[in-house]
């Protein structure tokens, strides 16, 4: 189980690279993106729309205290930061840990973060994306099979193609009511 | 020679994505990022900055048209799209590409461009990010070589640390004026 959680939301600054982030979590592998910061709706429907459409399991939760989540955490936890550890050199020691709590930055980060994760690990030291940087981890993480991972109940899927667009379009089984 | 090619960029929704795109380029080991749409300083100058501080070599240009860009350039292009072929069956091919284009959308790609790039290629066949999209493809193009990049004229260096944040500032040699 691998979930995210994204720091100090904010509705109008954010929404955009928390919707990516989100997405990211859901496409390269991860179960469920947890926020902090200003619950925002918009950003849910979001998230939801694309879990409706394209599959799951995801889901997306906004919490008030992202400390709490941390401290309660059942696994290990890595902070995505510029100013940790190099992901490459820490990877194969992650890999083994099977409950994991993700958890990437906004613009300012408490110090506390810093100290409570379980790691604190830096995918180059470059400033660059929080987007990119989890996308980054979980593909090293999963070594790349994450790429091809299947979802469930999903009504569209794309048919790769050399030139265009194809997706095919599922109808899934209505289930109720029965008698109509 | 890795460039970028950003499209459509709209200053009021894209400005964090497309700057985030500009940073993922630099920093996952691109020279060059060039964006049509519109023409925007704030993106340019967020770029530029980080440039300054953090090295290069990198520069960002706006470009008025796209298709030019794709019609006029020496060496190959890459679309970026989710409806492409799978970049896992790929990467073979394009890691032997000297000379790349390497294309990331916004929301509306004209259809042009699917036909007059080289090749489209998905970074998984999910909604997602083209920011993650563009992480994964040159962390895949090298290898994962680009995590340990250095640049040129850094004033600022991450020193990576298990907790907390170092960073070394080199004050880089005036070289004018000589005589004061």
């Amino acid at each position: 189980m691998i979930v995210v959680l994204r720091l100090g939301h904010r509705i109008e600054r954010d929404k955009r690279l928390s919707t990516h982030c989100g997405l990211v979590a859901r496409a390269f592998g991860a179960q469920k993106m947890v926020y902090s910061g200003q619950e925002d709706s918009g950003l849910e429907e979001s998230i939801n729309s694309v879990i409706k459409g394209w599959g799951g399991p995801f889901s997306i939760e906004h919490v008030e205290s992202a400390r709490k989540v941390i401290r309660d955490w059942k696994g290990k936890s890595v902070h995505l930061t510029v100013y940790g550890l190099p992901l490459q050199k820490k990877i194969r020691i992650i890999r083994k840990m099977k409950n994991l709590l993700v958890i990437v930055g906004g613009e300012k980060v408490p110090p506390e973060v810093y100290q409570e994760c379980g790691m604190n690990i830096q995918v180059t030291g470059q400033p660059h994306s929080e987007v990119a940087a989890l996308a980054i981890f979980l593909h090293e993480y999963f070594e790349g099979k994450e790429l091809e991972k299947k979802f469930r109940k999903a009504e569209k899927n794309v048919v790769p193609q050399e030139r265009g667009k194809k997706v095919t379009t599922k109808i899934l089984k209505q289930t109720w009511p029965r008698h109509m």
